[in-house]
């Protein structure tokens, strides 16, 4: 929206974008931020009913400036957010990418890169912006699969809802690198590095009914 | 508390634990609930801050029917949790175990196994049960690291804070086996079936000050 590039390459940290604590290692950086959440899939999604904290897993796609969250018709959140005034919420996506050990049980600590989002989240109403977020998702979670599997039917719309969330006030957190031990503990007898943590995918495990002349799709296959 | 077996090994459905869709992938089971929650320990953590939703990654691990979830003194979290009345929470572990990829993109979902804990959580102040709190992190998120690191000094310790959220009010959530494709989209020449997830441990990367005759240990080589 701004002409200034810094402007247009960050999200505006806010009152509640800015950690209390780690400071250094949050960024408002949009590129960053694209990266961590086009990365996953699985968020946790953060509303308050009756007054306390609710917390769900739930599957999300990003479109430009905008996640896109799926759910049932039925599912709390999703109602929450049909109403006018739409649903507050908080969006969180964690990658967990190794555990640190250092020499001192006090500075272990993870490696990780987070996206926080706040905002008002919306049912999507307009069929055709439905459909297209309905696409991304399955395209987001598995490349390659919208254009080999049946797309939903009219009756499928109606019974699956669509809320969205734009990214306005938005931040992420990243820690990479070492354990940070204390110069006095050093010569201690202890290892200290890194344990890489990835999320990894297995072979494909065919339904019982699938036909054995059908093979695994590449996409799945070189995951 | 109960002298009943049942209520023992299960707990007591609320409210709020009650999912509205999807019930019959709903479990109070004691056990299964222990088993996901002893499975991970990267939880999101939900509270409410100024009204509005917060939703934080954090490190936890579970001593009976207690939950353990470490912070700084300055957080956001851990500050509500000191004060008199506790700070309302919930507490949510995923793990994502499955992309299941039906014929038709409606009935594409995942498999995973979550647990959500609805509760209040309050500051450990008992140094004792603190220290104890903190050798439970340690040696939930890699078990065999307490007898291998530095124990905190009471320096350390008091510049750590651990909240404790008790397992009262909780539910698990299960989705396991293949697609639930309709019966009219048997026939589809798409491939249908599981991809599975899971969480992936690399080779320990030795820290560049680590003296090179410590070898990584068998709790890291083996996991």
């Amino acid at each position: 929206m701004s002409a200034t590039p810094s402007a247009a390459d960050a999200y505006a940290p806010t009152d509640r974008t800015v950690p209390t604590r780690s400071r250094e290692r949050a960024s408002y950086d949009r590129e960053l931020v694209h990266a961590i959440l086009d990365a996953d899939y699985l968020c946790h999604l953060g509303f308050v009913r009756d007054g306390a904290p609710v917390v769900l897993p739930t599957l999300y796609a990003r479109v430009g400036e905008r996640l896109y969250v799926h759910g049932s018709t039925g599912s709390r959140p999703l109602r929450g957010a049909g109403e006018d005034t739409g649903l507050p919420v908080c969006l969180t996506v964690t990658h967990l990418d190794g555990l640190v050990l250092a020499r001192s049980a006090f500075h272990h600590t993870i490696n990780y890169r987070s996206v926080v989002v706040h905002g008002v989240a919306r049912q999507v109403t307009d069929p055709a912006e439905r459909s297209a977020a309905l696409d991304a998702l399955v395209e987001h979670i598995v490349p390659g699969r919208v254009a080999d599997s049946r797309p939903a039917n009219a009756k499928e719309l109606a019974a699956t809802a669509v809320i969205a969330l734009d990214l306005h006030e938005v931040s992420a957190k990243v820690r990479t690198g070492g354990p940070g031990d204390d110069p006095e503990d050093l010569a201690l007898p202890h290892w200290t590095g890194v344990l890489p943590v990835t999320r990894a995918y297995g072979t494909p495990e065919p339904a019982d009914d699938l036909d054995p002349s059908i093979a695994a799709p590449g996409y799945l296959t070189t995951r």
